[in-house]
């Protein structure tokens, strides 16, 4: 039989943590594992919002498979809530089962929380501790830490070119750049997401569905669609199925009339220049509980969020192939000096297939 | 006391042969370790044109340490020569030694040798074999075993982009891009070469030395500027210090005396359009026994080179940031299908620094 360390328990509750990537939203995916002399005696995840979090369900957990956790460790990704939500506090429950020791990887930034999860189980004499794997934990909550410490989504723009940085041809040809393996690692990314956001130009270009295909996932994101002027046709294939938000910025009685009645919201945030205002966008999403937002547009709006800083990483899917004089990633105005240009860092690169995917996040964004 | 497998004594001669790196050409580079029950007792690699090859050096090592060879293995990167070129052949050396066994990672494609060096040794009553860890082998000398099977260079280019595929600002701007990493790294891969070569856009605007620095080596590879008009201003950065090979496409006696009169050659290869026949000059550097070309160039003679189908490698410096609108890598013209892109493969991908080294092959390209 192996005994765990700290590490490897925490390590485990990750991994349960992650079993929540496609359901909890706008929770945040937590993993708890409970542990007595090294041995896992109760494991659960959070499930959708409304219903049990981790801890609860690994009580649970032990409870149906007849062991006592008193006395026992709870490792769990996220500090124990300490509020009333849809749910009763997680950390009553802690005390209530008696456990002896409590490992966090971090604690929760939520301001209902922050802490005093901790503070009321060290006050009932049990042993408390967190930072054990915060790295990993922050990374799998990216987008409900962005949303708790800066009231705006976690910001991931997706785009897929050719080596030379091209993403269609100037007719618009841009099927089947990359391969199959990078277009499936598209849609897991889309899963993640509270929301999928796109522009009018993407629409009228390419209609697409914005859906989730060939993941199993029982939650579709939210699509979203940036219109300034309303001149999405009632009969784009985004607008079929569940409801969108369309964001315009100059009011039209008749069409966002026509929208709502077929179910859609309308969202006017025009800034001054009669365009919709993004960073306004981008704190309205934040209120309206989005986490992650996952951004799949043309190179005119994927150059206007870039520019405006509404954008915290890239998601490049590179293939390896040339396409010379075509269209490029992002339309941004010409430098003048390479002091202005936009600075990543690379965060991670996969081979998917024959592609590369490289992820890269903007140093102006604090994690 | 550590007893070498076959696998581990070649890789060891796989070290020894990288040792001569930058300066075996036009020779290859080869390692040789001789190992008698599991032991080194002497190891080499090839020295610079005219001097001792691998296998000579590892018998004069083993004999400066006082070991006797008879019946040892010598494990060498390639095939042992049976030719009498600048040096006479190493399978004698071998077989005059008693050597009892000879593995080679390869044989040599050179039709001088071809099998012949291994037959010989075989007919002296040594074992032979071949193939182990021939992958590794081909790699090291990629260039040599082209001119040998193809009758031209390996031809490499490089070149330094942001990750929206800019390599430039439209003002030229293109200084740091890239880290000091990556920029030390295509010093390496320029040491590497037998020739760099660059065009004469190039040279009027950035006024480049082409020369290796900060490498410690011998060995600078020869400089080519193709210069269809010869157009090269005689004070030209490039032209200073060691003799330049400048191909053209349109005699100027004049120009040509006076570039011949300062040492560098005058190469006239015309095209039927009045350029520089690209082609034929690959063919021309492969007849003077260039190995690996290395080239630095501006996007409109890559874009020739690329599309007359010149290029097998691309050696792409990423770095972190976005340019937006600005000059891309190679100037080619636009598509009209998907089908006609030029497709590669991703070979290698390296961390140097904050930047991305690609190392990407042309699918056309057989090795």
């Amino acid at each position: 039989m192996q005994l765990l360390t700290d590490s490897a328990a925490m390590t485990l509750a990750l991994d349960w943590a992650a079993r929540g990537l496609y359901t909890t939203s706008p929770n945040p995916r937590v993993g708890c594992v409970i542990v007595r002399d090294g041995v896992v005696i109760g494991a659960g995840h959070t499930q959708p919002a409304g219903q049990a979090h981790a801890e609860i369900q690994a009580l649970r957990d032990a409870e149906a498979r007849g062991n006592d956790v008193r006395g026992a460790t709870a490792y769990v990704t996220l500090e124990p809530c300490n509020h009333h939500g849809r749910t009763p506090p997680c950390s009553d429950a802690l005390v209530r089962a008696g456990l002896g020791r409590v490992v966090a990887a971090m604690v929760d930034p939520n301001p209902l929380v922050a802490g005093q999860g901790l503070a009321k189980l060290a006050a009932a004499g049990i042993a408390v501790s967190s930072g054990l794997h915060e790295a990993e934990a922050r990374e799998l909550n990216i987008g409900f830490l962005s949303r708790m410490q800066r009231g705006v989504p976690w910001v991931r723009l997706k785009t897929a070119a050719s080596l030379d940085g091209m993403t269609a041809l100037h007719n618009g040809a841009s099927q089947w750049i990359t391969g199959p393996e990078a277009r499936a690692d598209g849609h897991a990314w889309r899963a993640r997401a509270c929301a999928i956001l796109t522009g009018i130009g993407t629409v009228k270009a390419d209609d697409p569905q914005l859906t989730v295909r060939g993941v199993d996932t029982p939650r579709q994101p939210r699509r979203i669609i940036v219109d300034s002027r309303l001149e999405i046709d009632p009969a784009a294939r985004v607008l079929a199925g569940a409801p969108c938000w369309i964001v315009c910025a100059v009011p039209d009685p008749a069409r966002e009339a026509e929208l709502r009645a077929a179910g859609h919201e309308v969202i006017l945030l025009p800034n001054e220049a009669g365009k919709v205002d993004l960073p306004a966008l981008m704190r309205e999403l934040g209120r309206r509980e989005i986490n992650e937002l996952h951004i799949e547009a043309g190179a005119q709006l994927n150059g206007s969020l870039i520019r405006e800083g509404c954008v915290d990483e890239l998601l490049v899917y590179l293939a390896p192939s040339l396409l010379g004089e075509a269209r490029g990633m992002f339309s941004m105005p010409a430098l003048t000096s390479l002091d202005q240009q936009k600075r990543l860092r690379f965060h991670a690169i996969h081979p998917l297939g024959d592609d590369l995917r490289i992820l890269a996040r903007f140093t102006h964004t604090k994690e």
